[in-house]
């Protein structure tokens, strides 16, 4: 008989320590799962103050947060936050994807314990996530999405692991290096799946989020945020001797960002911003839209540019077919019939009517145009407004120049 | 002998549910205490991403973070998070006030467990919080501050329970309500104390922090921010059957951009935002800058106005010197000694050579003139631009008609 080799051993002690953890959380008061989300005021309800948005006007149809599957791709310092926040909001399902372990290195960021050290993130994430609301079915999967027999793993699981089996609604990428991102781009622009790409920088004081929506808005390949395309080197991030700096604060807020802007994506509310930067030196938050590169490496944009173009022409069509419509539903109906009421801040607010309009009669602004419009309207910086209409050739130049 | 009353016995409960999460926390792996911060990059230091801020220039002494003593005053859905944030960036001590009890309902926003249900907020805040980081000190106290005798022991709190038994360096208000507001302005305005006042909407999308500096910006009673200056009447929000919204993303963007603003005010670094507002259905961020009103009714602001105008004076004269002396230096030493260097998303940034260069040679600019420049440079707004300019007795007068 031979002996266990040290990977064998070190497996065993794992999972022994993720069932010391899952005893100790079964001894702590558990809540039962609730069957059906409910609006009731009383202090047992974990969901009342989330059904209130419905009563204040903000959301529509906030029960229906149930039947998203949501997958964070890295449960790190923003991942984590960002898995918590979607777990507290009720989200239908969670598929969490990393395959790094807790350190005590991690801690001065939000959400992973000291006594968690040693244990896989994913796993530990898991029980956590559970703890806090038993109705969020989570699937954990722990390892590294960029070897090619785990990125077929992992496509198949974005493209079948829905609630009804089918391809799940949003991917959060929150990973710190250039290849994963590279990876669920290629993934997603694959599968034609919409997603969140997220980063902070490694001076812990700015970071940004961005919505891409395949052939719609540029990928990850079109045109790599610039804080991935300075010119460090991100391995050696991980040299002996060497680390990034992290803050909760910024990792929190860059958390925050990402997630209220997947729930406006997943509920239908407020307006799902492109790009959102954070400057944490001086309270700056620049905002751009940039369209897909017609070049892009990745054929996969490529066909899903060409199939949004031939979308945009048919809504176009049906554009100006609404328009006709609106001017005889005005005359009917008051104008701002569904408008988003914001009882306080009253003062410091852009007029809303325009959109809200928009949404009441179902018409979606055409792309390019609008989509830059809304987006740069309460732009914080000329900067921001110039760099959105720089040509994405110029601005890739400009980039391998840095 | 007579039977025990329901209160006691109910604190009797409240005891023993203590006891039994301080003995669960006992059963989970303690991380030893650290004498001192060590930026020594391996897995077990907590603390390593925080000093790489010294590395990479952000932070001239993050270790100088241990000398300080921050309240928080509200441990709710901002409050908690603002105290996990401080606990894991090493903060020397913290002072927690607030006289609620956790509920499930509030499992809708960060920090707190389920199992946590019924205990109150500071103690179970206290138990999880060191667990997190044996390091900080924390002092919890179980009460309403705004009853007279309460108000009294605050006072004398806030005034003598440093780390050196003197005056905290900071107090973060995160209350829920106008009454609370106005206790934590009173004594700040009395015991001369610089602090950070937080809100967030009762539609839960929308929010801001304000800095307060007694006599040199406007203090709450001088002029409550709109949100609160709101014609609701915020007891309704306790009555049966009725509740405001919440999401644990705008609560926890508020909760990182209030610790974010402290660090920088505490360690002294980037610029400190007098007000950041922050609407989440369009990811805009109104700045803005209030001068304190002469005619406050609060006797203890006029006399902090009238403390303050004298210091200018006198700081303005030095202005002038150290004017003189800089003509010299810029000859002696290179324009960016200690420029904030930021390697990505340059592209983006204003120019930070202006404050840098006051920075290096210690000049503080004048108030009023310069803080409404700095604070309106990056502003995303006109409104805002536009409101800052207006006369305080005109917005006053504008609010009263709301």
């Amino acid at each position: 008989m031979s002996e266990p080799t040290i990977s064998e051993l070190k497996e065993q002690i794992r999972k022994y320590e993720l069932q010391l953890e899952q005893e100790k959380l079964k001894n702590m008061k558990q809540r039962e799962k609730i069957t059906k989300m409910s609006a009731e005021v009383v202090d047992s309800n974990p969901y009342s103050r989330l059904m209130a948005l419905k009563r204040m006007g903000i959301v529509e149809n906030y029960e229906n947060i149930r039947n998203f599957t949501v997958a964070v791709v890295g449960v790190g310092g923003v991942g984590s936050v960002t898995a918590e926040m979607l777990t507290r909001c009720g989200i239908g399902k969670l598929i969490l994807f990393d395959y790094d372990k807790v350190e005590l290195a991690n801690m001065n960021r939000l959400f992973y314990q000291p006594h968690q050290a040693g244990l896989s993130k994913v796993e530990a994430a898991k029980l956590t996530l559970q703890h806090i609301n038993p109705d969020v079915e989570i699937e954990a999967y722990n390892y590294n999405i960029t070897t090619v027999d785990n990125f077929d793993h992992f496509m198949n699981v974005l493209s079948t692991r829905s609630l009804s089996n089918g391809p799940i609604e949003l991917t959060l990428c929150c990973v710190d290096n250039f290849e994963a991102r590279m990876a669920v781009n290629r993934a997603c622009n694959e599968l034609n799946l919409n997603w969140f790409e997220s980063g902070v920088s490694e001076n812990a004081v700015s970071g940004h989020i961005q919505f891409i929506k395949p052939g719609e808005t540029s990928c990850f390949e079109c045109a790599p945020p610039l804080i991935v395309a300075s010119n460090i080197d991100e391995k050696t991030l991980k040299r002996d001797g060497v680390c990034a700096a992290s803050l909760p604060t910024t990792m929190g807020i860059v958390a925050g960002f990402l997630v209220q802007n997947a729930l406006k994506y997943l509920l239908n509310f407020g307006q799902v911003t492109k790009y959102l930067g954070y400057n944490a030196l001086l309270d700056y938050f620049p905002t751009m839209s940039l369209k897909p590169n017609e070049t892009c490496s990745d054929p996969f944009c490529v066909k899903r540019q060409q199939e949004f173009k031939l979308r945009e022409e048919q809504r176009l069509r049906e554009q100006v077919d609404v328009v006709e419509e609106e001017k005889v539903e005005e005359v009917l109906h008051p104008d701002n019939e569904f408008q988003i009421e914001l009882c306080d801040e009253g003062e410091d607010l852009p007029d809303l009517t325009k959109n809200d309009k928009n949404k009441n009669t179902g018409v979606k602004h055409a792309f390019p145009a609008s989509v830059e419009n809304q987006a740069n309207e309460h732009d914080a910086s000329n900067e921001a407004n110039e760099m959105s209409s720089i040509p994405l050739e110029d601005l890739m130049s400009k980039l391998k120049n840095l």
